[in-house]
């Protein structure tokens, strides 16, 4: 088995956070996107996508998409479950987990690629406006989180699960997107202090 | 139970061809996107993201989020799977349906909403060139499908599965967003003719 991450990279850093949450340990091959290593005919060999991370399975199977990695450790691992318990639990799950991607950290990598230089080569063109409209989506957003976790401890519910890494890795990837949380939004400070504690966030 | 649903809306409709292949019945209530029905605060206490669909439980429990709710169904009736089967299965389709719903959906979703005259009062501000730049990565995107399509019949491997729906409802939200697939893409057609002609595809 062998992953190809990226350390600087918010999406690998999930799967990272998701391996040591359930003390699981898989080699590694680091692919540098600076250099431009996922654009090498070899790499398109392991992901016909281009992106980090993938996971290779023992028999070749090539497992794309950061969801999709943590999903087969979670079924080959149900211990710690990190993507609910029961019908209704791992339906709320994803439904959480889905609206950090798509409602927070998309906005967030969205400004982030459309005004960050370090882009410039990679998200072509960038679209200054699409910066600028995405930083307010994800302020609003962060009231309805805050609003959610004066309810609960995580943001699914009573236990940590896949929503609180989507959710970590967004909150920290606001600061390359020149994103700043209010600072009134005390319950989502609570959630961030307690889950940056954790040993998995330095994943 | 019920569910809140909008007859043409392209999630929705993900959520209608699951429940038809799964054979469920469930009761809906409409609401009008057009009419702005999404954004009574009637609504807005069932999903606070204001979208459509959601599914309410008898206890009350609220499961937004399309494919949430689909997994959710999944789990109480897991005959057909539509989500895969066994630990490589179940992550292979979760690829798939992740790369159906992120390089293939969203991109037609992004060009239609920054270019149809009746999304003007959705999407604040319209912005041209995301329509723009949307479009080619959707024809790059159909490319890469139509090769994986030489070696599958579905999109997941060998048995239909939700990554099929999602293809399916962005195949038909092409339309709209003003994208047409070209015509040499054999396998892609060979496949939209056999999605399209299941009972499913009428949802």
């Amino acid at each position: 088995m062998l992953l190809y991450d990226t350390k600087v990279a918010p999406n690998p850093r999930r799967v990272r956070i998701f391996l040591a949450e359930k003390r699981i340990s898989v080699p590694t091959r680091e692919i540098d996107l600076g250099k431009m290593e996922h654009k090498n005919p070899d790499y398109a060999e392991v992901n016909e996508l281009q992106r980090t991370p993938t996971l290779v399975l023992d028999d070749g199977t090539r497992i794309a998409e950061s969801v999709a990695i943590c999903r087969y450790f979670e079924e080959t691992q149900p211990e710690p479950p990190l993507f609910g318990r029961g019908a209704v639990g791992r339906a709320l799950t994803e439904m959480w987990q889905r609206r950090m991607e798509l409602s927070f950290l998309l906005p967030v990598a969205m400004a982030f690629r459309h005004s960050h230089p370090a882009m410039a080569a990679m998200e072509i063109p960038q679209i200054p406006q699409v910066a600028e409209t995405s930083r307010p989506r994800v302020m609003e957003f962060l009231k309805l989180l805050d609003a959610r976790l004066a309810e609960t401890r995580f943001i699914a519910g009573d236990e940590y699960s896949i929503a609180d890494i989507t959710g970590l890795v967004a909150m920290d990837f606001m600061r390359p997107a020149k994103i700043k949380a209010p600072e009134d939004l005390k319950n989502l400070a609570r959630w961030y202090a307690e889950v940056s504690a954790r040993p998995s966030a330095a994943a």
